[in-house]
């Protein structure tokens, strides 16, 4: 069991991360002085499979529970889920001593921090992410938010939980799809900041994808502390520090809505625009080829694609141009300086970026 | 022309308050490092009166502007209404240059500060506030929100705004029966923190009814300075500073509620609170009853209901009850200790309450 602290002043917490953790919930909110009411958002699924012995361990040390279902969708990171979710949570809370559980992947998370911080202008929350890109991302530096029909995460805030509880126990449920596109997180992390942490992902890759408890651990408390010192620099983005963080989603995001958000999940479409931001990066020198293969390598083996299919180079340039990180008419790209080391450039001429979506597309004769 | 300044570090800004300055709106936005697009949330009434002027004043220092009209109800503190409003400036909004300004009363102030709080994680905004209960009280200090079903300001968050622009002149839009409501928020802070705000109250009451610029200016930048003050000292209503500003609300809330928000609109709810607050304060010896009669007198002559009609005292503390403000099983007052003074009491029995609420009741005799 790790504990790594996030230290953001008032609002500072602990990410835990261990195997087999959970019985163990209960006592580690008792030091958090919360209310007595855990309202647990989750889905059905994985109410199932986890909410007996979530609810035991909080019981256990006193509290009480009550569990509300979203669908096991995107759809639920909605304004009409939220509300839903929001006019629930006031029927149960009638003494303001209720704190939020979000137990699931990056969907409830977000939808359960951005509960959490509208409800009565905002209440403590917890983060039990059980997907592997939650655990090592998305369940850690208080981005919540819900999506808009003109666009992902348009609304929301930066509100921090008060503990992320992050037991790789959990991951067994996710399906190899799903641990891949966990991987590519990680990928992410080693590649700007950590070589150290990417010649282990290339040792251990496979006991990695077969959910080896050690290295698996391992791998996530690395991630998390390497975003928990991101983040205690630049809670809010603003000093360009958190920006780091956005390698390959750049590109990824509008690889995903180029394919409608069904060619690619999330994990599978950073892992292309992690590729395309290396082709960039070898295009004006930052790096070599070397680099870009090795990366190309890990991110294949970890099952994820290495080329684009089904969606054409003009459309995701075009999706990129209308992203929501796109600062007045600049755009802003994280580029790699070699495997460790990144670099952020303004202004890249579309041209270029073009250029580098092309070389990452599946050629028809392949 | 008066400028306030509302001092929390980073989040700090200006609340200007003077008579016929809105064609020098633009000039004072020049300061903020805004962005190029304005818009503007309001209604068609406020638009058809304001607008003009006010996009005038933002065009003439190279702002575009765009207006987004919502019904003029307290429907429109809804997340249905956000969510419309939020879509809305997505799709005027391309390039990250937006921010909103907030034309109207509570209504519009608080939904337009949700919204800004909310989209994209947060972008500015400004409050111009058109009544006097916004430009006394809930224009200033950051507490954005909706509605929901279960209960007022259910959703919202704490968010300051980066100028409020208070021009007295505007107020010659409003109805009697609202300049009274406002009132009843200026004297509630003479009541809790200003006794010479009180006297010079008693003196110009006359002059304040019938909107004259001098008393109407000084009041509204009185007020705007104690609420300052005490905001800055907590923002956020955790050190228990913030709370003196609930002087007449706790029952307020109750009485405006108990009504179903149709008997009494907030100020005269507010009123009839501070009433009660200063029966329950006499009852437990903490001030005289001059000091009830003084206040009683002035809220009269401001137009307000003194005693309450049509509505069971049982049902106000059942409300009351009910109220978010109620933390554990313990309720909380601010009581008067005589004009300019308060004490915060925690756990009044009901009884006590129900006393005082029923000495406020209109007899069926008078």
């Amino acid at each position: 069991l790790k504990t790594i602290p996030l230290r953001l002043g008032l609002r500072s917490y602990d990410i835990i991360v261990g195997y087999g953790i959970t019985p163990g919930l209960g006592r580690f909110l008792k030091r958090l002085k919360l209310g007595s009411d855990a309202y647990i958002i989750t889905n059905t699924s994985l109410k199932a499979r986890f909410g007996p012995s979530v609810a035991n361990s909080l019981k256990k040390s006193g509290r009480n529970v009550r569990f509300k279902v979203v669908p096991d969708t995107e759809e639920s990171k909605s304004m009409a889920v939220a509300s839903l979710v929001i006019n629930d949570l006031a029927s149960y809370d009638r003494l303001k001593r209720v704190f939020i559980i979000a137990l699931g992947g990056g969907v409830i998370g977000d939808l359960a921090g951005f509960v959490a911080s509208v409800y009565k202008r905002g209440i403590p929350y917890i983060q039990v992410p059980t997907s592997l890109l939650a655990q090592i991302d998305s369940a850690i530096g208080g981005k919540t938010g819900v999506d808009l029909e003109k666009g992902k995460n348009l609304v929301g805030a930066f509100y921090q939980p008060r503990l992320v509880f992050a037991d790789v126990k959990l991951l067994k449920s996710l399906s190899r799809r799903q641990v891949s596109a966990g991987l590519a997180e990680a990928i992410k992390y080693a590649v700007i900041k950590d070589k150290q942490l990417f010649s282990f992902l290339e040792k251990n890759l496979s006991g990695l994808l077969a959910l080896n408890p050690k290295p698996l651990e391992f791998v996530v408390a690395r991630c998390a502390s390497l975003k928990a010192a991101i983040v205690s620099k630049d809670e809010r983005e603003a000093r360009g520090i958190r920006t780091v963080l956005n390698f390959g989603h750049t590109l990824g995001h509008a690889i995903e809505a180029a394919g409608r958000f069904k060619a690619y999940n999330h994990g599978e479409a950073v892992g292309l625009g992690m590729l395309a931001a290396m082709e960039i990066s070898v295009a004006l020198g930052l790096t070599d080829e070397g680099a870009l293969r090795r990366v190309e390598a890990l991110i294949q083996r970890a099952g994820l694609p290495v080329r684009i299919k089904g969606v054409s180079p003009s459309r995701i340039v075009a999706c990129h141009y209308h992203d929501k990180k796109f600062v007045g008419k600049r755009n802003l790209f994280v580029l790699s300086c070699g495997i460790g080391k990144t670099k952020i450039v303004k202004s890249l001429p579309l041209e270029v970026i073009l250029r580098a979506v092309r070389k990452r597309i599946q050629s028809p004769t392949l």
